[in-house]
């Protein structure tokens, strides 16, 4: 099968503060209420995701993730309304890419 | 700065086949009318350039790469009109996706 494939993330001063490895991520935290169980069914350590959830909620004024450390549920985290927010229009801005890429595939009848 | 950033290739197979590194290549082919000053000027080994073009050609029915060994030039590599057409194919793409960029930058705003 041949097809275009695209990727697209943000940057903030040449650093890359959100894409689809973030995204996911966010999306396994809205999940299971947890950093480390996201972390986990990604295969990524908790170290890296910490550092990833970090990055993202230094680069906003409002955080996109916060975290409850004990009380009865034993801690967690939960997406903000910011960090849904931020979701949601990642997703619009990849539909809209998407929309792109499917109106100009004459470039694979050259393969 | 804040910016969207993004990249995209064509995947035949679920395999690489073309994008940013072999649009270079092709660039520096034309330019340099060489295989190994090409791969020189972007600091790519002889080996994998070569993969790279041989896997371009291979997914053609008219190779986009043509080599000449020995000769008064002493051997050499040129772009066929294929190849050109790939390239401007690939060029027409990253300005749509780029013009597709320009009118969602909203999620910038969340930043």
């Amino acid at each position: 099968m041949k097809e275009i494939r695209y990727r697209c993330w943000i940057e903030i001063g040449g650093e890359k503060i959100f894409g689809p490895g973030p995204l996911r991520l966010l999306e396994l935290i809205e999940k299971n209420g947890s950093l480390s169980k996201a972390a986990k069914e990604m295969n990524m350590s908790y170290k890296k995701a910490w550092g990833l959830i970090n990055k993202l909620n230094m680069s906003h004024e409002e955080p996109v993730i916060t975290s409850q450390k004990g009380g009865t549920r034993g801690g967690g985290a939960a997406v903000t309304e910011r960090g849904r927010e931020l979701i949601r229009q990642y997703r619009t801005l990849s539909e809209k890419l998407e929309d792109c890429l499917s109106g100009h595939k004459e470039i694979l009848e050259l393969f």
